[in-house]
């Protein structure tokens, strides 16, 4: 297949390269010269702008940091919809608000495409293995046909239904993975200053009502989970700036459904402390640190 | 064995009950005249008061609802320390606040006596079932030598260190279960409103970072997960009350720890708002009323 | 003086009126046709456009509901910088967010003009009484500049600072005010509750630490104050959604600063459940109803 | 008047002084021997229990550090209720939970004596100076009758309702306190990072809707208020682990009421993390110092 990928950055470099290895021809676009340089190594077509990139692809797929980047990209004079031919898909994996995948799949049809919002999760290391979920909205139909491009970047490709539904449930997810984080470092630190030994607490919560993700596979307690980012000073993982990214569109969409996101809205202020604090950069479960006594680094 | 048992609630009645079919002969306490006679039909002892109950036992075991019915069973003039032998263990399996566990400790050491706090995990069904989790604190030998007491009425014995963190961690899984589950059911309730099936949303959450008990085995959204109390009107199960009381612990021991508690003061908040609004005796996982808008229900 | 008058609203209309009645001569635009005819009888002359309400004036005014409309009136194809004089000064006096403002002001230097921020306060009633409040940004010489414009429409004109900072005054005033209301109201009804009278609980506010405009001027406990919205059904007064929406410019503002905002974005999500129960056109000091069990009125 | 007074504590010495000042006969109790020799030098008689103290007096005053305290001072082997004459009325004047004040009012009136509640408001400042105000529970003629009394102490003697509204006075007026101060200081911190100026924040603040005790006479933000403990490094006025017993009361009668209390459990955890990082001892406005970032200062 001729694919037309817009956006390589530490998600959507590795993506396109599993998609070369799986046989597609790419022509590619990104601003960093470096990206490219590495796209073209491996076999890409390098294309002067998303316009470029899109004309003659059979699929479009972009990967960029927010809504106003994905909105410029297809939209632009040199953007997607100017040059894509009729009747091709467009696959957007940035992580979005739902009502702007809703927005771009109408001007995507007004073009005569179709439009898929695919967010991920599994991250850089999913990204690289291809091993990422991909949460997709739209029709039944559009899914199926989506399916076997998705499959050559990850291994779980869900249908979560209608345009921008993949966008909700990427969202809901984080939303739960910001508070259960915060819930679970508050209990660590609260334990740890009560005095049970964490390991042992840790052993407790994972086979007890408490267990969860951020507690069985990335305890944020140092050395209760040798494989976590806590466990090699907060590196490497998924950065504290994503997760408020991440939390403020949960809130934000919230805001816009008239829901409250009593739970979502503290942990998203915590994290929020974090990075005001400079750890923006930490991987999300330093947030433990707000409640720690550890000298200097005390939050 | 000849164990003293005192306490013969929703929880204290079934574990009596199988420390009988164990083949220990008990001698039992309690101020509910039909608690007692269900024990009586079972081969039980009846005793006149906590002191009746713990006199010539060789183990004596508490189970009741707060820090101030343990003191006065254990240190009333008909109390437990008035009838007690030298030398015998008393277990106490009620969920209270790792202080007061300390407090009786030293109390049953200065009668001569040892003391474990033992809190449980499972639920009356794990009660009837045998199949409880015991969280034991004292020291290793301690733990030793209640463990075949306790296998009696549990499957799962597991030591958390020094007198009280047996109910350190107790409260510390708990927490993590209230900010759990109010974040679950915020997403959940977030994602109807945005348009998503609830089931297509759960299935990604438990394939995903947002995996937890919450909501891989308790989901609060009616009709996720057949088996849980939100698809049966939200009875049976913990109700919010417990938790309450739960959470009540966790905040006050953090409280003295001076440790903050964001996550689980906010949620507990909830709670209280759904008891405050005739909700109490419901299952905790009734939180997600305080998100959805159906007509009277709604928080 | 020739005043250009684009937003003819709940605020926009009664303040160009003021202006009118001041001796000024008004171009006005709104896209609402009855709003158009009480100025034209008032004298105003009505304009096709916002460049049409902006060729030939001497001062541009516009007072809009959110930072698009702003955008819009301003660099649309038949916008105020399509048509206003090289030098003319734009004041905006809509509620925004300060980075939009700046962006605004640079859009207007660019086009040869001057820009002020100068958001109010004082509501509906202050603007038909010309006692409003106006926090104004910008340099000391364009304070001094728009201080006689502004006199015709309210009587505390202050100058804040630099472009921005007339909407960081407003939106931290609010943020104040937000949360001090949700603290009010929480320990109204918690004194109603624990059986204190209102009345003598705010009496004792009022004369002491807890003092504060939402408990001597507005308290949100019916009967307490009887020129209070409270006092009259929670109708008048400053609208929940309306509150939401300053509160929203306040959380983002902080989310932009890396601030974190604790107070600020939990009583956002106090108001968001009350707006999620109908009940977001009420004066925001209806957020007691949140806390108090008033049969089925209850939040 | 013959009182005995009990607890010469930082208020407790100053008031006790006034009494004498005002012509009335002290007998005396504290366990502090420099306390006691304080008083001797002005003239009162020292007992050597409350029992002693209580003996012969025609009044008896508490004011003690909490509930536990005055329950041990009143009905201890060698307690006030074992000295004190039939008829004669014991005031407490000690902040505690409003239930407790019910329970020593019972008692008391077991005893034959009568009990109100009497809280101050006014710090040590007060104390000292006189000018005390009093937040009395009881009846209309239990507060006429203490009237006199309490007037030699302070200058504003409010009759709050039946036994136990004291109490709830003072705590739902230190409930508003805790949770506008907090909100004070996360805006005056959110307009620094914004860039506007603090004292003319403070000065919108206070002349707007936002204006509260805590932004017009206590400011958090050094040199705002040249008469606040912002202004002299938070030493003196209201230390941060007073305000914090004090939102321990309030939270935990709203525990008791069934009533959520989610401003107030926030800020209490707020606080919370200020006496975790160490600066329990700092006045209360240092909450500020969890927005600000000062080096190694920032919370």
């Amino acid at each position: 297949m001729k694919i037309g990928f817009i956006g390589l950055g530490h998600m959507g470099a590795p993506m396109a390269l599993n998609l070369i290895k799986a046989g597609h021809a790419l022509s590619v676009f990104d601003l960093s010269a470096d990206a490219m340089r590495t796209l073209a190594d491996a076999g890409a077509t390098l294309a002067g702008s998303p316009k470029a990139a899109a004309t003659g692809a059979e699929w479009v797929i972009t990967m960029l940091p927010a809504a106003a980047h994905v909105r410029a990209v297809l939209s632009g004079e040199d953007g997607v919809l100017a040059g894509v031919s009729k009747g091709v898909t467009i696959i957007d994996s940035s992580t979005i608000d739902p009502a702007s995948a809703k927005a771009f799949a109408a001007l995507a049809q007004a073009n005569g495409n179709r439009f898929a919002d695919a967010p991920v999760s599994g991250g850089t290391g999913g990204a690289v293995a291809g091993t990422l979920t991909f949460m997709v909205g739209g029709t039944a139909e559009l899914y199926e046909s989506v399916k076997p491009v998705l499959s050559g970047m990850g291994k779980n490709i869900v249908h979560c239904g209608e345009t921008g539904t993949g966008q909700v449930a990427k969202l809901c997810n984080n939303l739960v993975l910001g508070v259960t984080m915060a819930g679970v470092a508050e209990a660590m630190a609260l334990g740890e200053a009560l005095g049970i030994d964490a390991k042992v607490l840790g052993g407790i919560m994972n086979t007890s009502t408490g267990r969860c993700w951020s507690s069985d596979t990335y305890n944020p307690f140092p050395g209760v989970i040798e494989t976590a980012p806590s466990s090699r000073g907060y590196t490497g993982g998924f950065g504290t700036d994503l997760m408020l990214k991440d939390l403020g569109l949960a809130t934000d969409a919230a805001k816009q459904a008239r829901q409250p996101a009593y739970m979502g809205a503290l942990a998203q202020q915590l994290y929020q402390a974090m990075s005001s604090h400079g750890d923006g950069k930490l991987d999300f479960s330093a947030i433990i640190k707000l409640y720690r006594h550890e000298g200097g680094e005390k939050g």
